[in-house]
């Protein structure tokens, strides 16, 4: 099927912020003469660019050993890194890497993140394209930063992210909580807020009279932090026929998207599918509903690769790609060459994009691993028996939520303070019994408005070194829970 | 000598801008309960960080391969990348660099740099400290970001490295020009423009009536691009004295300071010269003079190791760094992990710091080589014989200007549109002779304020394969420009 060119409506443009419209960066190598009338010399020699030769660079070579799967030291592919590629098409190298280069991106890699995007996220339309970021953060900010002006809104689950809060705040914007009180139903399995939205949004000048109309819906919708339940496609289609009818963008972070484990609900383990079975089970991005070139979606490697990569990239239309170009050129310039050529050459080391997602789903193999035996630990403990707490079994990424049910807390009056009171006492309950979690008023965009829901913990399962740590801090969660509520 | 701790004085603080004033990012990870008199856990597990273990980073292992010298396949030094490195303090390791990390930059790294900076730049005060910035314009950008609010100005040399005034503008704020005249005087051999800022500054209020008063000089003091010149220390000294006196910060730019060719005039080459010579022949940094923590000094490693590291730092008061880690972490967070995994890798190959120095004193040889075969064939040739060029012989760095005598020019008849058409001539000439330049007009502040001024070209001798290119490069330039005045 032809995927449709779209072209981005004066209604969208409007959302622009006043900065983006303006920003035009010139570069003084580009203010020469129009030369086209000019007979050209065969060999010429440009000395134009302060770029040092590649002769100055201290590195001659680059090895580099790759794990076929994570924790793996068997079967290690070595990788001998070169200093000029034979095909400069497909492989980064160091002269090229290591030099002044595409602020969006060295093409080879680019070309791989284009292949990815539409093998995996598939998008609704052709006219996308994607731009190269210093990491997660720096997509959210660039993203942002093309829309929000001072004093413009933003909406945000409520608990969420907390540091996308600062980065808006230094933009002069403002963030407004969207209630998730379904978490908080027993048994919740998904991230459903479309009533409480459409409310919002419907009754915006009565709900939030000295606040601007929202430009933009920041969204983490796949393992979404801290709670780790994802929104289902239904909900999605539901989120994006609002952000049409009251002309918002919506911007999707993505972080966790790949560690995905919707088809394994109820403990049926399905290790090391195909990537066509992982494909598909993947949950559909807001970007294949997109019909208006109104979603950005923000990716990282941090999760799949490493942090320290420092690098990600952004997905969308390819109208507002361009601005994101000219605002990287002002702001931060291309990424760190070390990382886009040592991941460049990791995805060819691995067979190219087919290779790459074997090793993707060996992480989310990993992390699902990990998720079961933390989530089993946990409901099989007298505290959820109890009743005293319940464990979120999330849909994708490397959190576990757990519900504190404080209301059967002896020392519960149903006051707005005791649940800063009584889930710091938890808090200090988990260092006494060595276990420590993220508390949920600390990754609250509001804490005064979102205090009644904020009685739960955010485990984070990535770091532990082995399973069975995750075995030992469910049993260090139970003590210090049972501890918490008869003590 | 012990030196001063100093502090820095309310009329400083003055100049700070208001977004810097308020900046004051919360992590999620901080809001945690007091915990001061809970008994510990003796062995207590972290459930907070969204770290992936280091086990799921696909790079077991990493090898080096770095030069002796630039351009040199002799001699090469083999360093293996660890896992995990047995001594934390001095080296990085592939479990630490690739993981989130600190902002500020690793700290085995920022210890090598400190060393560095005591070692070559020798600050005048004790309460100095560094940053790492990812590259340059990234310390530039968060230097300029500490005191600008829209409509303050920034003086800057009239002709400079424009990108700068893209981040500037990107703030709301306004450069403004200082006339560089001296270096159209024939045999300049310094950057001097003491009495053209003095006067500036004395009549500011008659002669930039709607501008306010500026807040900061920023300046390329070593190898200044475009020109290629050095501010002498006896001039930084007088212009130290009108920033104590008028209250402004300076920033100084020194990606070029390295690539030092002062005690080379009249090419009495001297090559492989000691540590300790080589560092007493570096003109003094601004940061020698600094008694009030005023100045701020921006490095980079683009020059002396490579670009593609995207990887510099600042040098400033310990208190403004303070606010400048602020700036990173919601700005831009740490820069890339893999980049200072390697350069302090490659630090400690070289046998650490004075290894290192020998490093940068075999990249300066380099240049010095490129430069001197470049000028000397520029000097020798027909076109400077005549007197229709005018090279400038560089002090630092890797560009080399030559001021065109356009006043010989049978169609000079000093007007001010004069300048940039027959600069335009003289360009198209080079494209059809093959040697192409960038413009002196591209590299100025404010081309009306300076067109009678622009009347030269900035050739950069770094990206040349070898040395053979430079003198191909200077003998097209002499048929292009005797072309250009005898056609």
């Amino acid at each position: 099927m032809t995927k449709a060119e779209i072209q981005l409506s004066s209604e969208i443009l409007s959302l622009v912020s006043d900065k983006t419209k303006v920003r035009n960066p010139v570069h003084f190598r580009d203010c020469i003469p129009n030369a086209d009338h000019i007979k050209k010399h065969s060999n010429p020699i440009a000395l134009t660019g302060g770029m040092p030769n590649h002769g100055f660079f201290p590195i001659e070579n680059l090895h580099v050993t790759l794990k076929e799967k994570p924790f793996s030291s068997n079967n290690l592919i070595e990788s001998s890194i070169p200093t000029i590629a034979k095909d400069s098409q497909l492989q980064t190298d160091i002269k090229t890497s290591l030099q002044y280069s595409e602020t969006g991106g060295l093409p080879p890699l680019i070309k791989q993140i284009r292949q990815f995007v539409s093998r995996v996220v598939k998008p609704n339309y052709n006219s996308w394209d994607v731009i190269a970021s210093l990491g997660g953060s720096d997509g959210i900010n660039k993203s942002l930063e093309l829309f929000i002006n001072p004093g413009d809104t933003v909406l945000f689950e409520e608990f969420t992210f907390t540091p996308i809060i600062n980065i808006l705040k230094e933009k002069g914007g403002i963030p407004v909580p969207i209630t998730l009180k379904e978490i908080f139903l027993k048994n919740t399995t998904e991230l459903n807020y479309i009533n409480e939205l459409e409310n919002l949004l419907e009754n915006w000048s009565t709900l939030k009279p000295d606040l601007k109309f929202p430009k933009v819906l920041y969204t983490i919708p796949s393992g979404h932090n801290p709670t780790g339940l994802s929104q289902t496609l239904d909900h999605k289609k539901k989120v994006y026929a609002l952000a049409e009818k009251f002309n918002f963008i919506i911007i999707e972070d993505e972080p966790y998207a790949y560690l995905n484990y919707k088809s394994f609900q109820n403990n049926k383990i399905e290790l090391n599918q195909s990537n066509d079975e992982y494909i598909n089970d993947l949950i559909p991005s807001y970007t294949t509903l997109d019909t208006s070139g109104r979603v950005i979606r923000v990716e990282t490697f941090s999760k799949i690769f490493a942090p320290g990569l420092r690098l990600g990239y952004i997905v969308a239309h390819k109208d507002l790609i361009n601005k994101l170009l000219k605002a990287s050129e002002v702001l931060t310039k291309s990424p760190n060459g070390y990382s886009q050529l040592i991941l460049n050459n990791a995805i060819l080391s691995y067979g190219g994009i087919e290779g790459w997602i074997k090793w993707i789903i060996g992480v989310r193999d990993s992390y699902l691993t990990r998720k079961n035996t933390f989530i089993d630990n946990l409901l099989n403990s007298n505290a959820s028996k109890k009743g005293y707490i319940t464990p979120i079994d999330p849909s994708c990424g490397m959190f576990v939520s757990i519900i504190i049910n404080i209301e059967n807390h002896p020392n519960f009056k149903n006051k707005p303070e005791d649940y800063k009171d009584l889930m710091d006492q938890l808090y200090l309950k988990g260092v006494e019994y060595g276990v420590t979690f993220v508390l949920g008023h600390a990754m609250s965009v509001d804490y005064s408005y979102s205090s009644s829901r904020t009685n739960f913990v955010r485990a984070a399962i990535s770091y532990v070194e082995t399973d069975d740590v995750l075995v030992e801090a469910a049993k260090r969660t139970n003590d210090a829970v049972v501890d918490f509520f008869e003590s």
